[in-house]
């Protein structure tokens, strides 16, 4: 480290504490916090009482805002005083679901280091990302018993299924989250050693469909030819969906579709390496409208995907069955200027127009979604982390558009009234979402570094 | 009843022994014997033993056959001696799986009456038809101390799974089971007071197949519009197998079909219902082929049926994941003259061929399958049979085909080198394969006595 480098306190800092934040990091991850299901709430009630008192100890006061959800954490530290700025930071505690947990080589709730891989489910998604946060704090706290501008922390235990109870109580909250900036750290980096921040995220709308037979199973001997199989119905159903070329079907679903601006595109990183994808995923990336490339796919047009498909026998051996009912759980991904509700409502149509006779279908949509989002690389807040990340990592950090969706993001700038930055040090084969989820501790010591050093530059700006 | 009825004795000692009959029958049901899955492999044991332990106490020699699955019970008196014909009876031990276990009004293993019917896995496929041909055989010996023909029972344990087992020692066993005559008693009837003798069972072949898109579970975001779903693979190309009118695609398919003679079509019962068809399964009956009518697809179609579909997340909530992998159970149901064989490598050439680029596909055709079978009217045990079963329900016997497969049935009448018959008094609505599984105890009475009585009417042919 150069001795005159603005990051060398914090690398000393990190290191002296390393050891105990990995302990911390590790208790951490090891709070069975899967909000979409609700036998485990009172570990997302043990979580968030550990993460309070954690915040604490680091000086933030905090606050739990009862929400019809689980709670979100809010912290703040406001000892800048009034000319300073104030950043919020967002996070959220809350992980996916674990299935299916065969295939994960160590328990998603049993933290184990290989190959200086942090393997734990919300290693990286986003437990380890918070993490680093909070070290980035704890280290400027410790080193000058203040911070260089106001802190918010929003800390929230839904964003895995659709953060709805903080997007219900934003409206009452717009006081407390005011801020000048604000930090949506969830999001990552197309290769290890190449930071970047993200522009622009997809946004999202989820629903369940139920394809209805008759009143119970039936077998398949005897009702074969006779009754109308609701699998068959599904698949016939979705399949009309998308054409051979990946082309969605639904009339409309492209019809707000905006094109990037070529400038704006211009300034994104949109290399793509087809061979390093395919000796990642052992899989070549060949979804999504064939006449796009796939980084255009991923970023700058909208998905339809099922993500799970389930009905009749799928146990070993063989049962002759012609189920009573079929389900799908259907997700699209939307770019501006689409919106969720329209959206939604056109899949829904398209599918109950497309149901064969003898078949009844039961379309859920899902409340709030998220709309697609976008961030200017002219903004204060963005100079201001590529400049951190660009001095941690030694390059200059890229900008790039992210194919997922964080629904609260749009609407957590609205209620704070905040310009957003949005970045993170995922990285595409972290397996989140997915058996195996890891974050590298090489990326918990850049993320803490970046994350202290971009809040000092804020208060130079 | 008419004291001059030949039912008369047969009828008075059916009360006499009903309710220890019950006690029995309750505790055949309770063995947990699922054959095709190998937890339960204590329970075909148990049950097994159990039934051997019955039927020598009701006066045969049992043995138990070992087979490379589930052993196959064989039970004989040849006392009627070599002047008399010799009679062997079909039934099977073994049960269909439970799920979903959830939509069971009282436990599958715990027999239950309601309104005179007898509610668990098995009461009527195949225990309770089982059950009521021991009845016959127990009610004369007990009047008759001996039987008027040589009889031969044999009792299988993988009906529900293939009978890959009994399959397997059919040749070594020829001289066993050397019989004049079989009756496969594992079929139904069209109504409550009809009986009907089957005269055509389908044939059947199984699969599985599954579709490999990723070495691991995807973040739809991330990856959403750049890799190929596999969800969307199995859709895209299992929808290929059906058009729009019912009729599969899959090429040569229905090449070896062999029309039905109209002579022999006139003979069977072909009336069908629609609206009380609807009425008992709360669907119209539009599965199939559209050209034919239900009965004709029922009857004299082959079929192919998704009987289980998989792939992602299907528990409470969302998950945003692209899966590994997707899968389906698939099965076809066969008449004269298809081969299994033929038709699954048939079905597996056709998947194979239509799977979308980037996307594996692995299918797995299940070994054994049944070829479709037929008997004649003018048959001596199909007389003899017809009118046991006009004496019990003081109506005509129908003569009916079956959709449903019993794929050891034409391997069994082989090599037993026996003519067959195929009946049973199964109802369309006794949920067979599915959940709340039921069977009459009327019909436990009116098989007892029908088998009983045909068995006396052979031995005076």
């Amino acid at each position: 480290m150069d001795q005159n480098s603005p990051l060398k306190s914090l690398d000393e800092l990190y290191r002296k504490n390393s050891k105990e934040a990995l302990k911390d990091y590790f208790t951490f991850l090891s709070f069975e916090s899967v909000s979409s299901e609700p036998a485990y709430q009172p570990e997302m009630t043990r979580c968030v009482m550990w993460l309070k008192d954690y915040i604490e100890k680091i000086g933030l006061k905090c606050e739990l805002w009862t929400t019809p959800g689980h709670p979100t954490l809010f912290a703040s530290w406001m000892g800048a005083g009034p000319d300073k700025p104030t950043f919020l930071i967002y996070n959220h505690y809350d992980v996916q679901p674990v299935d299916p947990i065969g295939e994960w080589i160590t328990p998603p709730f049993e933290p184990t280091i290989r190959d200086g891989q942090v393997y734990a489910r919300g290693a990286q998604d986003n437990k380890g990302q918070c993490f680093y946060v909070l070290q980035a704090l704890k280290m400027l706290f410790e080193r000058d018993k203040c911070l260089p501008i106001n802190i918010k922390l929003c800390i929230e235990g839904e964003e895995e299924c659709g953060s709805h109870g903080l997007t219900d109580i934003l409206d009452e909250r717009q006081e407390q989250l005011k801020a000048d900036y604000l930090a949506i750290v969830d999001l990552g980096m197309k290769s290890p050693n190449q930071p970047a921040l993200t522009l622009g995220l997809r946004g999202i709308t989820t629903m369940d469909v139920e394809f209805i037979g008759s009143n119970s199973d039936m077998h398949s001997g005897e009702h074969g030819g006779i009754a109308f199989n609701p699998i068959h119905a599904l698949i016939q159903t979705l399949d009309k969906l998308r054409d051979s070329s990946g082309k969605i079907m639904v009339p409309g679903f492209y019809d707000d579709v905006t094109p990037l601006d070529p400038a704006e595109l211009h300034q994104l990183a949109t290399d793509f390496d087809h061979s390093e994808y395919k000796k990642t995923f052992a899989a070549d990336p060949t979804g999504g409208e064939k006449e796009f490339s796939p980084l255009e796919r991923g970023w700058t047009r909208p998905t339809l995907e099922i993500n799970g498909i389930t009905g009749g026998y799928s146990g070993k051996g063989f049962k002759t069955v012609i189920p009573a009912k079929a389900s799908a759980k259907i997700s699209c991904r939307l770019v501006p200027d689409q919106d969720p509700e329209v959206i939604a409502e056109n899949v829904a149509d398209f599918i109950n127009e497309n149901v064969p006779e003898g078949v009844k279908v039961q379309v859920t949509l899902h409340p709030g979604g998220g709309v697609p989002m976008r961030s200017s690389p002219a903004s204060k807040v963005v100079k201001a982390f590529s400049q951190a990340f660009e001095e941690v990592y030694k390059v200059p950090c890229q900008y790039i558009l992210a194919g997922g969706s964080i629904p609260v993001t749009a609407k957590l700038a609205q209620a704070s009234k905040s310009e957003v930055v949005l970045f993170g040090l995922g990285l595409a084969d972290d397996h989140i979402h997915a058996p195996n989820e890891h974050f590298g501790l090489d990326r918990l010591e850049k993320g803490a570094l970046a994350m202290a050093r971009g809040i000092e530059l804020l208060g130079t700006i």
